[in-house]
């Protein structure tokens, strides 16, 4: 665990690519991500492990088979575990992400967008 | 836990008190809260709990015995379990905390500051 703070913008500045969570803080098993999104990503679930999405700049559909929450800066929603969503972004996105240590970020699915080396930043 | 997304600016309108946090949201037994601070807190520790400062607008100190950080908007910082520590905020900020249910905001300390029956917002 870092002992320092962490300053989101700068996090930010040394990610270049799309759908790579790096990680910026462990607190009692948790994670905390930092994530661009950019495109379509891949339907899955977690079956063991609810996920925060939280958008610290631009916005995002988040889709689910009944509905599609748009989420814009400033505003979270919780994936319950066990439900199945597919993040979606017509532009870069910031997404700040709380989650489980240990949480695949496709979930349930292998696909090329499947990370499971995360680095820390 | 909220099946809606949770837009943070319309619930720090709700909130008109300092010192006392709201829960608005619940993951994996962890809370989200959101608090305004203004002024100085107690010192006091959380024995069994990590917990974590994320600052939404305006800026405050975290003290320590042996250091302050500072915390401006955008910037979290992670406070070990069992680590002595006391927020002060020169003026009024509006803070996101991150840590496991149940979590007692004096930790340790018994205060008027205490809080032991939080809202959900």
């Amino acid at each position: 665990m870092t002992n320092e703070k962490v300053n989101l913008d700068e996090k930010f500045k040394l990610i270049n690519d799309y759908w790579n969570p790096r990680i910026v803080g462990e607190l009692n098993k948790q994670h905390v991500k930092l994530v661009k999104f950019q495109g379509a990503f891949v339907w899955h679930k977690h079956d063991d492990e609810d996920e925060l999405f939280y958008v610290i700049k631009g916005s995002f559909d988040l889709e689910f088979h009944d509905k599609v929450i748009t989420l814009n800066e400033q505003e979270f929603y919780i994936v319950p575990k066990g439900v199945e969503h597919r993040p979606v972004a017509r532009a870069e996105v910031h997404v700040m992400i709380f989650e489980p240590a240990g949480t695949l970020n496709t979930g349930n699915v292998l696909s090329n967008l499947t990370r499971d080396q995360l680095e820390n930043i």
